[in-house]
């Protein structure tokens, strides 16, 4: 099928999808699971076939890690599911309701966005979990996949497919793209596709936000920062900066650049440098830091980049203010922490950071949807509109208004003959 | 100065207008009111000039009319800004509280979205208008008018930024694009730019839809539909159909095209023709309505049409789905309405009609900003991501998560040694 055929079958299918009642999205969440256990044995040949083409083709080691699929993962993934299926449903629910006059009422109330285009690089688990988060807020999804892992995404599309099937749930709502020119086709589908979530390197993540008009949910580059003041209480600086760093470093929420009050540095670099020498932490710093420790001198580009890795850039500012500035112009908009014990300058900082998390005294690896309590995380988003910051179920949601009349028209209101009351009530939408 | 310029300007600028008090900018509001009074004069003698020039250069009379900006409009734009002081202050408000562990808070709390383009035909009141209500929540603003108002617009950039200054607001927060090839400029600058409102044409909304990878908030077509069911309250039909259509024609929540159910087409179509008769609209449909009425054909491109004048199209439809179809594949997801007296079938055209605004028995020109109670009306959007139908003040908002911890590290929770609560709270934001 062509990717403009999927696309269309999947914005059908997306009108009622909308409407399925909770049980039987969940009933298609549990056969999903169910599926995915009784047919491991197909998931890992495919897999193994995936993986053997990919070893031949000389894939990277991290990329072929990604790729493979076993037991291990496949119960990670069931485990998911059956987490996915106890949250509540989030389409439904009303946002706001206003008696607009005695006999109008109108409801804020939230529904699923329509169709949901997924871009994702080797890890055949995204495949299911977005999938499946799309299925519990009522959105049809086309899914493509990197070629490296055709086969397996292929078996995982037709379980996934097959099951919610099963369930009753409308046919089309999920497709899978095959081919690479898909990726192209559907980036121009903006009559069909309402959203396009990407998971994969920044530059790919990149080049799918810089040749779309749809809009994408996720971000390039995670540039994070920690900030310690002059006055803050140096052990726990330490700590959290550490865990910052290095608790898991290739990950969008690790800190990359350390800033550091001038009057406090000589006193917290080195127990820092003794922290990170434990981790084996790779350091660079401006001027003065790199005397302080004697470590090489960052380049400008030390500051745009995202290391991903056992390697930090220091730089030392001489007052809050420079911090901000630093953060503003060359952090990603992801997470920034403050190390302090001045309460006003961390409203300041959380004022003027642009980010979509900004902490006081704790590790930016916090920002995570998980850790944020969502029960289910759709990705983390820089965007400045729509979903910020780690993003549950409640991102793939919009909202409709619904209006309740009894023959009322306009002209009674501008002629003056009726007034509006617009009065907010807490009040569930029924008919 | 250069769009590129101007545009970083703004960008700074909106790090700093983010926190600004809520006196600061209702101070701001006032001081443009009474300069928008005090300088009426310069208003007058800088739009006469657009005027004349733009006689001279043929301009159509309905554009020479949204030119014109007079003591009038300027008393109601001002008026206008009175409302908007009075509206609470949409930044800063806590969204959601959880509790992550007993020494460790999160907070979601709505902030401006940054930097927002708005690209605007000949009307100079849409210029006062938005510039107010980016200020009121916090955002930076570039402008691009109509050359046809240029000197008009003009002046009315000068008279808000100085106001504003004059209030204490920081500067380069609003800057005014004067060249056609700016607006090529902006579309392209995502870097800076965060949202582009446009106001105008459909036509040229669709042009900077079509030519930018930065999110639009607005709507092109408003191709609106009353379905009028086969149990129906005849009178009341006719009432709101008319109501629908004719109330103002020239605007996008005004009904374009009924449907009608074939079993009350011959005793509804006839009364409701007497009514629109007496506002002379012009009527064509499809074979059965054209039959009835004695009225032209309709083509394929009628349905697709927003006629935006005293123009209805008719078709005539076997069932509930046939009508559904018909306004998923034909409507622009702005406003339609179901007339009728059963409820199971207002349930079914509520959840399946995607669009952002669905009413029963009620008019399609209630879908409005002022008339929902917002206070303010940023634009009607037919998005499906961040702020779909009437756009009030808070779709000039994203938010940003806030963190306070004791030293909180990522490692203790990943090591078990601690556990995340997540229990939700019901908390203001404070430190």
């Amino acid at each position: 099928m062509s990717m403009q055929e999927g696309a269309r079958r999947a914005k059908e299918a997306s009108v009622h999808l909308a409407a399925m009642k909770t049980e039987v999205k969940n009933q298609a969440l549990a056969n999903i699971e169910k599926s995915l256990i009784r047919r491991m044995a197909e998931i890992e040949k495919a897999n193994a076939e995936d993986l053997k083409r990919s070893e031949e083709e000389k894939l990277a080691a991290p990329l072929l890690k990604r790729l493979r699929f076993d037991e291990h993962k496949i119960k990670d993934v069931a485990a998911g599911l059956e987490s996915l299926i106890g949250l509540e449903d989030p389409v439904g629910k009303t946002l706001a309701s206003t008696l607009l006059d005695k006999d109008l009422e109108l409801f804020k109330v939230s529904c699923p966005i329509g169709v949901i285009g997924v871009i994702f690089e080797s890890r055949p688990d995204a495949l299911v979990q977005i999938s499946a988060l799309c299925l519990k807020s009522g959105n049809s999804v086309i899914l493509k996949g990197g070629s490296e892992a055709k086969e397996t995404n292929k078996i995982l599309y037709q379980i996934i497919r097959d099951a919610a099937a099963e369930a009753g749930i409308v046919d089309g709502w999920i497709q899978l793209a095959e081919t690479r020119d898909d990726v192209g086709v559907m980036l121009k589908l903006d009559e069909q596709v309402d959203l396009i979530i990407p998971r994969g390197s920044n530059e790919f993540v990149r080049y799918i936000m810089e040749n779309s008009n749809i809009p994408v949910l996720g971000h390039a580059d995670g540039i994070c920062h920690c900030y310690v003041d002059e006055k803050v209480d140096l052990d726990m600086a330490v700590k959290v900066v550490a865990d910052s760093k290095t608790q898991y470093v290739a990950v969008c929420n690790a800190t990359e650049t350390l800033l550091v009050h001038e009057k406090i540095a000589e006193a917290f670099l080195p127990k820092l440098k003794e922290a990170l020498d434990k981790k084996n932490v790779e350091l660079v710093g401006d001027a003065k830091a790199a005397e302080i420790l004697s470590i090489p001198l960052a380049t400008e580009d030390d500051w745009k980049t995202e290391y991903l890795d056992y390697k930090l850039s220091i730089k030392t500012v001489g007052n809050l203010v420079e911090a901000i500035d630093h953060i503003n112009k060359y952090g990603s908009g992801h997470t920034d922490a403050i190390l302090t014990t001045d309460k006003e300058k961390v409203e300041i900082f959380m004022d003027l950071v642009d980010s979509g998390n900004v902490f006081w005294n704790c590790s930016t690896r916090f920002s995570d949807g998980f850790r944020y309590g969502f029960g289910a995380e759709v990705g983390i988003s820089t965007n400045k509109i729509h979903a910020r910051g780690p993003v549950g179920l409640d991102g793939l949601l919009i909202y409709k208004y619904k209006m309740i009349g009894h023959g009322n028209i306009v002209d009674d209101y501008e002629s003056g003959k009726r007034t509006f009351i617009h009065r907010k009530e807490d009040k569930d939408f029924s008919l």
